[in-house]
């Protein structure tokens, strides 16, 4: 990779979508600088993803924040260990318990302080409206919307160099995301994306995120190389 | 105050203009969810001065949140204790070495996350578009995109209680933020603006903050409470 290329700001869980945003980022020719974040989430094993797959991609830099403040304010399961993981079917619409209060926005917010300063020309971010569990910011209008945000809240905007935000997923179906990982790729197993996976990282199969997950391999019609317990 | 008043996330960083923004809240009857940050700055007499006048205002409750993440990612003389801290007039148009990359929209973001655990309806900041330092992220055409963004990324818009950013002291001065301050009984000596203030919160009287400040009081015609070194 050229020290003249372009750089971006990536957001990796650890999970199989933002893997795959990550490959796409490296493909289109990027310097990439991924952001991780340790936010009192219930798999730590999803941060040991990270790790490694940042590792595998042989990226710019690997860094992870810790964010101690969801713990503070509660709100989801995903980090309030009193609140039960659902395991129904959560496709009426209603936006589900493991929503983290305006986390989008809060990983994107961190992630452009970091592009500032890198004077990187782009944050990738995995969302994905298709397949999606009704979260609100994973929605493009959201997406649209922190963009016009980020040129006016910083340097970048100001000076000329804006700052794009970039969802190579946004329209995909799970089946698709999966395709188009595969082709760049992308080793899944070392992938998790389950809300509730063991220290091994071996998936409950029960969860939303496990659920979507399984649905996208039998839709791709490939073999599913996740590690259920 | 009452329990069914509207709730407001407040942010305060123990200066002038937040301490101001924090008595214009509590004056317009909202129970006060006051947010401070420890992000690493040099002046931590900041946050005690945060402590007590959240105290002495008897707000509803008070939160400061650890964030490392700027010690990280650098690029700010505020955080970056190897860069020197300038003491000459920076009113020439360019953005100071004391920028936050992206500061307000993650102090934003988080009050945002906050805000709907809460069902608040408002967050205030203390931004000002008049005597400011050439921020980015201090002007109404960024406070108003974040305002945009906000409702797209929570449930709060999706629900249709929106919630607004209150920016009680954007078209002030700083000697108008001061007359108001002290109308609503904001005591001045409390709050520290000193970008460099001692562990006792006295401030050096030659930075950036410390000349707008002084200026404002000089303007609006009112004894400077400030303990100078």
């Amino acid at each position: 990779m050229s020290e003249t290329a372009p750089k971006a700001v990536v957001l990796l869980s650890g999970g199989l979508d933002s893997a795959t945003a990550l490959a796409d980022a490296a493909a289109r020719g990027y310097q990439c600088y991924v952001l991780s974040f340790d936010y009192g989430q219930r798999s730590v094993t999803e941060l040991n993803a990270a790790r490694a797959i940042a590792h595998q991609q042989g990226v710019a830099e690997h860094r992870i924040i810790r964010l101690n403040h969801l713990e503070d304010i509660g709100g989801s399961a995903l980090t309030d260990h009193s609140m039960a993981m659902p395991e129904e079917d959560s496709s009426d619409g209603a936006i589900p318990v493991t929503y983290v209060p305006a986390r989008n926005t809060v990983f994107l917010s961190l992630a452009l302080g970091w592009a500032e300063v890198l004077e990187a020309s782009a944050i990738f971010i995995g969302v994905n409206a298709v397949d999606y569990s009704g979260y609100p910011d994973c929605r493009p209008e959201f997406i649209a919307a922190f963009e016009t945000m980020a040129n006016l809240a910083t340097k970048a905007g100001v000076t000329g160099r804006p700052i794009t935000i970039e969802t190579p997923l946004i329209d995909l179906t799970k089946a698709q995301i999966i395709q188009r990982g595969t082709e760049l790729g992308v080793d899944y197993s070392m992938t998790v994306s389950c809300y509730q996976a063991d220290d091994q990282g071996r998936a409950c199969a029960v969860c939303d995120s496990c659920r979507l997950r399984k649905q996208g391999f039998d839709d791709a019609v490939m073999t599913d190389p996740t590690r259920y317990i």
